[in-house]
């Protein structure tokens, strides 16, 4: 008799459900794992919401992943093995072959696929994972604890270390979610003079308890002029997808400062030439990471005690945890976990 | 009898007027030049129509320029001596104090002149400047040749050394004209694999002839699809100030690639975040260069067989000179020339 | 009746024989070459005087391979099909999965293999050589011509890549051989000052033809003296492995300046820590590169014309070839050319 | 009558002695400053001990220098005013005009004073300076607390943001004194893995407490062989100038990982070169910083909460200071203090 699991589904636009399926076998070059903890992305909603039951079987999202491997496909590379602790992030594993991967620049393969929306993701007891993605997660970090750091911490981190400030230098953090809690807890630790950049005054406790030095509400006043009056930031490490404000929030970055985009949003960015050109500005992009730059910010996490601030709920219990992520009542990350099911052995 | 000099100064918005003036005596740290060669650069235009009577004393426009130091103020270090070859470029010279100087980014000094605009410039048989401004001008390269070097040289030869493309990459060039003609040749003189962007088939064989390996004419089809139909440029070097185009162009770029902007328009960028973010693409401003920069610039130039090309019109011309810059009707520099006025010995 | 092919193998240390063998099978990720031309390097030396017949089959020398892929193991990735022409250098192919390969960092790859050290080389008529391991050789060259490339030519590619010098800036290649000769093209064709540091005057007319813009005999007097004299180097790219001689040669390195080390001596290289501490000067060693590294290699080959200098020799007379390439009578690189072996079909 | 101050000159080599001197007058582009603090430098046993009298004056050594600004010379830049506290390192004052100068590295500046070498420095109640070499001390900072970082911090500050580490990677830190406790908080607050290497086991608390996750007793042992085991070092900084030490330390550097060494010792360093190559290792080296960058030292000390350890000793306590120092019989600073004498009024 086939073992089987269970998965929250998207049987439709913005619909979730519980469903019994029979478990996969790995093919070449993959893995089963049996997930004992998936966070809940913001991420998630586009797979979610954008979800088309006409060209797509229905798809389990979930791209924050902890697990332990349950079975070995074929000629998957000896690093692995049974047992293992493992996580996925939202790029599901490179070709190795394409252009980009033969160019080490692994998270832009062309031929890659992102978990939970071109393969099926971690709201489930068990899924299927190329070796090529995974994680090797350390036995110091429970798994609800190392979910959120394989999206929201591997994404704020690579922000951080490619945003040209120094030691010392202001970088402001835009959006104080599930990432930007990260890149709060990141920015202070690497020696940044941090500030939150947020809406409101209930999570000024908050932020500074993450490590801002600053917190400016961007509901009061100008946000680009309050940097200016700490002296202008070095970097600003945009969390948020809100275009139109990011456009007027770079009039806060100091003189070759730089603005890194992390979330794509439906609006364009509209940008001062005179503003880029005068001060020798920068505005780049940034997506996630490789599996190697996860496994360095799990180890950063451990080596400063930084760790996601999280609320869990069983697997069940989906459709409210995500609800409860998209109407930003969360501090600041939502985790699934599983029980390990019997029907799943490792061993 | 004081000496006099010659000068075309902005009378009122958009005109110029011959006029001559007494020989003015460098201060502390400043020089006088006289003035052999002063190039005519499309910024000259925001200097000239601009021009506000109510504000500002009657201006001398021109900041590629090029002569012959005359008299040394008090206090100038000793490696600029009368008779000494120098140049000045739009950075009329840094204060050495502020934040920016202090951290070596003289180009960004916050007290600095902008020649022919916060101070007189070169359309003239002399003029002042700062010693911190000055350019040392190899005696290989004539007067006329230098001059536009000083201006549409060094802002093109920098942004090439910023843009962050490899030997044999893709490098495009946007607008061909005063600074484009300069970026062609130093693009291809650095290895890169050259494509010009330019309006109409007129300048096909011009553009090939300065080292363009390809020519793409952005009026006919999408000039993005034809870069990413030769692999997507590592960079494009925008010469133009043109936002709407621009805004098209950078779906031209390779992954991980650089449009790097050189000229502020009115109109601001409009950029996908989608774009930036998921080929992790770069755009970034650059506003010319320092007097040591200036000097690499020229020594490259030499090295290389670079030079601009141009056409010469004495001074007394200026204004038929401005209006064939303004037109478009110059390959690719105009530069005016200047007799030795007898007024102004300089040994 | 198994197929046959003649190779080159080192029978006992310094000692090469012509033998027949039978055509291996690719295994899985490994694809069958006939080979067209292979060049001979000078770190042939290693494998063929330092072979050991105790612990060693017999080898096949040989890393600057060219030809066509006559068949292909399983699990080859879909960009490599049968009669492609390509090539392999002296790194045989990464494995993906250690820490190095997960960092992008293929050349520093644990597990790889050496050509014609840890595995059969290209002095032959077909060798096996892993998919990880080839390069794309564009129909635009030669097979002769391209062999060169894959060692000698990536190798100082990469080195001059990384060696910090900007465009115009002061570029010495010290040794005037294989790797030599390709260095001063390359740093030509870069836009640098172009200076060769050689032994004697034999070479001056090669060396200027080549690109070089000035010639420094380290025989007569002082070669340090002599780039200073120059204004100092920005980077001195080491081709030969004399410590003795760079140990003198860096005091020619301007401040900031940086020595690449490119071959491994027996003797170590000593090194003033004034001088490395007054001037915040660099060593650096770098290790060939990767097949794609490769690939753009060839690229700027063919787009700044860019060619070895080669004598070709047939397979047979590998032993003549060899001898030669070690008493330095060469220019500057030999190459062994084998006709296509009617046993070993392409289609 | 001409007021005077007390200053601690050295005599002859070896032997400090307290004399009084006639105020000195500020020249064009310098200050007078009224001393707080000096530390004690290990660089200051050079100055002392290789003192020449027959062709030096009476020189007064040390280079840490915090204190007042008491009289302002001609041309001082208007960042500068009466009363305020300021500091000067090792390097006294850029000229501006070198070329070093002109391209901003005013660390390498050509002509430039090393303070308590080529002119008077901080041990003493007052000092002249050259105004291009003041650096701004923050109030928060007491004068005793702020002098080691202006060369103890700096040195060790600049050397980490140049070593190339990420975030998370082991930074090793050899030598733990004057510079080296510094170093390891620095290295500490910028979120790496902190290795300490030292001699003996008596300072095991001393380095934990000073932020170090790791102790390796160079003495117990092989050091290369410690930092293997955990992985290898991204970076090594040498705070002590033993080569025979770093020559065989560098072992354990990770691959592409940088030696960057601060002090110069009369013994070379030797490389193996099979080392750098095989591994793409680099040795660099680091000398201390401009004031605009002690400035980001001290703000990331006070952001950070890094302070020296000191002793301190009056100023006519200098020679036992400075023996205390010599013998290793100080944690970890010694610095001099000097009340304010009443014949040098501020205001």
């Amino acid at each position: 008799m086939t073992a089987r699991y269970r998965a929250m589904q998207v049987s439709s636009p913005g619909k979730l459900e519980l469903v019994e399926r029979p478990l996969p076998q790995p093919g070449r070059g993959e893995v089963l794992i049996r997930v004992e903890a998936c966070g809940i992305c913001g991420a998630d909603a586009a797979d979610i919401e954008s979800y088309d039951p006409t060209i797509q079987p229905p798809r389990v999202p979930g791209h924050e992943i902890v697990g332990r491997i349950a079975a070995l496909g074929a000629d998957v590379p000896p690093i692995w093995s049974l047992g293992q602790r493992v996580g996925v992030g939202r790029l599901g594993g490179h070709c190795g072959y394409c252009e980009q991967c033969r160019d080490g620049a692994f998270n832009l393969c062309r031929n890659q696929l992102f978990v939970g929306a071109s393969c099926d993701g971690g709201y489930a007891e068990a899924m299927l994972a190329r070796a090529t993605g995974l994680v090797s997660i350390p036995d110091d970090l429970a798994p609800h604890e190392a979910a959120p750091i394989l999206c929201a911490g591997l994404a704020t981190f690579n922000a951080l270390k490619k945003c040209g400030a120094e030691p010392g230098d202001i970088v402001a953090i835009f959006g104080i979610g599930g990432l930007g809690h990260m890149a709060l807890q990141y920015a202070r630790n690497m020696g940044y003079q941090v500030v939150a950049l947020g809406r409101g005054q209930d999570i000024v406790q908050d932020v500074i308890a993450l490590g801002a030095h600053q917190y400016v509400d961007i509901q009061r006043g100008d946000a680009a002029d309050a940097l200016k009056g700490l002296g202008g930031a070095a970097a600003i490490i945009a969390t948020a997808a809100s275009p139109a404000v990011l456009s007027t929030l770079i009039g806060g970055l100091a003189p070759q400062g730089t603005l890194v985009v992390l979330g794509a949003g439906k609006d364009p960015l509209t940008l001062s030439t005179g503003f880029l050109v005068g001060g020798e500005r920068t505005v780049t992009g940034s997506i996630t990471g490789t599996p190697k730059e996860n496994e360095r910010t799990l180890r950063f996490s451990l080596l400063t005690h930084v760790r996601p601030w999280i609320e869990t709920l069983p697997l069940e219990r989906a459709t409210e945890a995500y609800q409860r992520m998209r109407s930003g009542d969360v501090k600041f990350r939502m985790v699934l976990t599983m029980p390990p099911p019997k029907e799943i052995p490792i061993d």
